[in-house]
């Protein structure tokens, strides 16, 4: 969950699913669901209905010597819970405030701070996860053992996300320095930029 | 839709939702689900139930002056329709090959075919696609006027999914020449490994 960036977040309402990709973070067995304060889905999950929270990483595709064997190297995570809306000011400040370090770590003291206006727009919504799963494939095809002579080139092709330098936007003086959060040294193990996304040098 | 490997299918079973991460190709305006034959989410929607069905691409994280106005860029779409299983021996192979060639075009005709096992193994549902939306969010941050000023750096980090050096597995002789769609200049501009995943040279 902590190495993916975004969501997909699965409703159910009067019998008709919705998928809607949702930035996320975690405090705990909980996961912490942004969005716009008058998001339907969102306000519906919040209502204490349940919602399924799906992550997929994409590591890789999977050339076998059959058809049937190929696949994709992925981890998923798959969590399942009820939502409820944050309405106190400081569980909510405190949930902005989460979203902001597992995107940028440090970034929260460099910006203007939350206007009531932006404080108000905005709709979290907290799901403590009740079950999960996760599945992962990782390495090379598993063939059957009598297709191990065809003539064929079998192997993996590895996939991963990266970050690329940095654009400042025409507003930023060119002589601005780039925060400390942006260079590759500062992101931890931990961090979604080098567990699910590689930050490349 | 078609520059992403991995779709999120949203299913409603008895007011729960649920998230799967699936291998989708597409025939016109029917989108291809490929899973196992028991799976029982798959069969649920095979059975001409509604599916929600998402893909995003992350493009980039978006700093702005304000916490508020911090975003990211990406395209989104979701599609809304409901599922048929194919069981057709035909039009179950075409879309067996469909996915073989979203994949990698040309592998299907390099591997040891499906036997009948495997082919029992998989299903495929189509979903006619009923309703849809795309969302994309792309270039700088939007502050507001007044924010302008605030002295901070603001920008862009654009983010890709990229593809890696193939690697051959223990059983391929060394000898064994690299396919030609594994080589850079066979993928082609709607090739999905260029629109959402740039091949690194």
């Amino acid at each position: 969950m902590d190495a993916a960036l975004v969501c997909h977040v699965g409703y159910a309402i009067d019998g008709q699913p919705y998928v809607i990709p949702t930035l996320h973070a975690r405090d705990g067995d909980t996961i912490l669901l942004h969005g716009h304060a008058k998001a339907r889905t969102l306000l519906h999950a919040g209502a204490g209905n349940p919602v399924c929270i799906a992550v997929t990483h994409v590591d890789g595709l999977v050339l076998a010597r059959s058809i049937f064997n190929h696949s994709i190297n992925y981890r998923s995570a798959t969590l399942y819970g009820a939502g409820r809306l944050l309405t106190g000011r400081d569980e909510k400040m405190d949930a902005l405030f989460r979203f902001s370090e597992k995107l940028l770590p440090g970034r929260w003291d460099d910006v203007r701070p939350l206007t009531e206006q932006g404080f108000a727009a905005t709709a979290i919504v907290a799901v403590d996860i009740d079950d999960a799963a996760a599945k992962i494939r990782e390495g090379m095809p598993k063939d059957e053992p009598e297709d191990l002579g065809f003539p064929t080139w079998v192997g993996v092709v590895p996939m991963r996300q990266v970050l690329e330098a940095p654009l400042a936007d025409e507003h930023t003086p060119p002589a601005t320095p780039l925060p400390g959060y942006l260079a590759v040294p500062t992101a931890s193990p931990g961090d979604w930029r080098w567990a699910g996304a590689t930050q490349e040098a």
